[in-house]
């Protein structure tokens, strides 16, 4: 069937709980594509144990209407036995660059994620993945995965969506308490102040210092750092593309940002 | 180009030095599709540190002549740069069943296999996967990986083509010196041994124990062993579908042979 389908094909691959973050990737793949499809699948195994899987937002009916009225072709939203059948022991690893930052925090998360992407890209045979830049780290590891294993398709990562704060709209931000909420749209302020001084020419360690001011006395930051959008590897001094990344708890629950920077 | 070849399209990954062994595998592709494409490729990753990469025999024109004459459609014979670029970091891996028996003997060696196979599926795109039984470790390592990325191909295992003696062809017999090449064949012997008397009902460690009194004295046996076909996990006693494998080296060369059993 998939074979049949008009070409260029976009994939969007997704966890469900779609919020506009979500829909503008569908929506850059409509724009660019004669089909798009997406796929709905909570991947057991990019949580580590103890992390939150069971209580990962779910809203597969609120989800469908979504898709539906930004026009998508086509849905795959496998059950997890359909994914990893009795006796499932394969993992696809993209080595170091998945060890770092948000993989230190969560191991073996980036080899739960390459081992998905590589299966749905298999199944789903796209020759355009759309991916956000919400999860820059993820876009490197997958990015690297396409290009490793030679998967023919382009990838492309679409702009972060906030609200009106400046938040990055998140899965997770539903988890926020009304204080919480409050303090997150910090770290995108911390993130943006250190983007302004880097373009001053403050070193970098001056710039982290400065923009851990700026974040809320209820962030406990795990990260702020220069990287090489490519590699993932850190920038002692910016070159692009990079990305600048931070990562925060805000009471129990943990959030990402990041912006891209090309010049 | 892939895209527009009459299917079903069979494939058949080499790494060259192409004897009659591989001609079958071509042969049984051949018969059953109208595709037929082959790849050659010394996969650096297979070869652990040590191993016999650079001594690997190459014969590049004695193999393209073979080929033609089989009727190849497409040779893929890339190089190693065009395989694993800079950066190249990426690994696929069955888990368990690559680190026993060859995968004991040779750490890595099969996640080589299954990172090359999976990126040669990737950018071949076959209907059919053609498989030599005389690897038949590789047969159950690339059969779990097929099934779990989901790649839409199928795999056929096709048998082992022997000399008159019961040799399994091989391109490592050619390292064999005269006396070793007159002892190796006692493998096959030992294997042939072993068979008849699980079917008689014997134990398997009575039928091992006895297989080895058949063994040439020059054969240093790494194992003799009846194993699951799929799991590849040692069976106690006589289930099907199983292979039953040995591996010995002959002075510097280490040879494999196995039996298929089905009934």
């Amino acid at each position: 069937m998939l074979a049949q389908m008009p070409r260029p094909h976009g994939f969007v691959p997704t966890m469900g709980a779609l919020h506009a973050g979500h829909s503008s990737l569908v929506a850059a793949a409509r724009a660019e594509c004669k089909t798009v499809s997406a796929s709905i699948f909570v991947n057991p195994l990019q949580f580590a144990p103890g992390e939150d899987l069971e209580k990962y937002p779910r809203d597969f009916e609120g989800d469908i209407a979504k898709l539906e009225e930004l026009g998508l072709d086509l849905l795959f939203s496998p059950d997890t036995a359909e994914m990893y059948p009795p006796g499932f022991s394969t993992s696809v690893d993209v080595g170091e660059m998945g060890n770092t930052y948000e993989g230190a925090v969560r191991p073996t998360h980036f080899r739960g994620v390459a081992t998905v992407v590589a299966k749905l890209l298999t199944i789903m045979q796209p020759d355009v993945l759309f991916l956000g830049q919400k999860d820059a780290q993820q876009t490197a590891v997958l990015r690297r995965l396409v290009r490793d294993l030679g998967f023919p398709v382009e990838v492309r990562i679409v702009p972060t969506v906030r609200d009106s704060e400046g938040l990055a709209l998140s899965s997770r931000n539903a988890y926020l308490t009304p204080q919480e909420r409050e303090a997150a749209p910090t770290l995108y302020a911390a993130l943006t102040a250190m983007r302004l001084l880097l373009h001053q020419g403050m070193t970098k360690d001056a710039a982290v210092a400065q923009a851990k001011s700026i974040l809320s006395p209820l962030a406990q930051l795990d990260y702020l750092d220069l990287v090489s959008a490519k590699t993932f590897e850190p920038l002692s001094a910016l070159q692009v593309p990079a990305f600048l990344i931070g990562a925060a708890r805000f009471g129990k629950t943990r959030l990402l940002d990041n912006l891209w920077i090309t010049k």
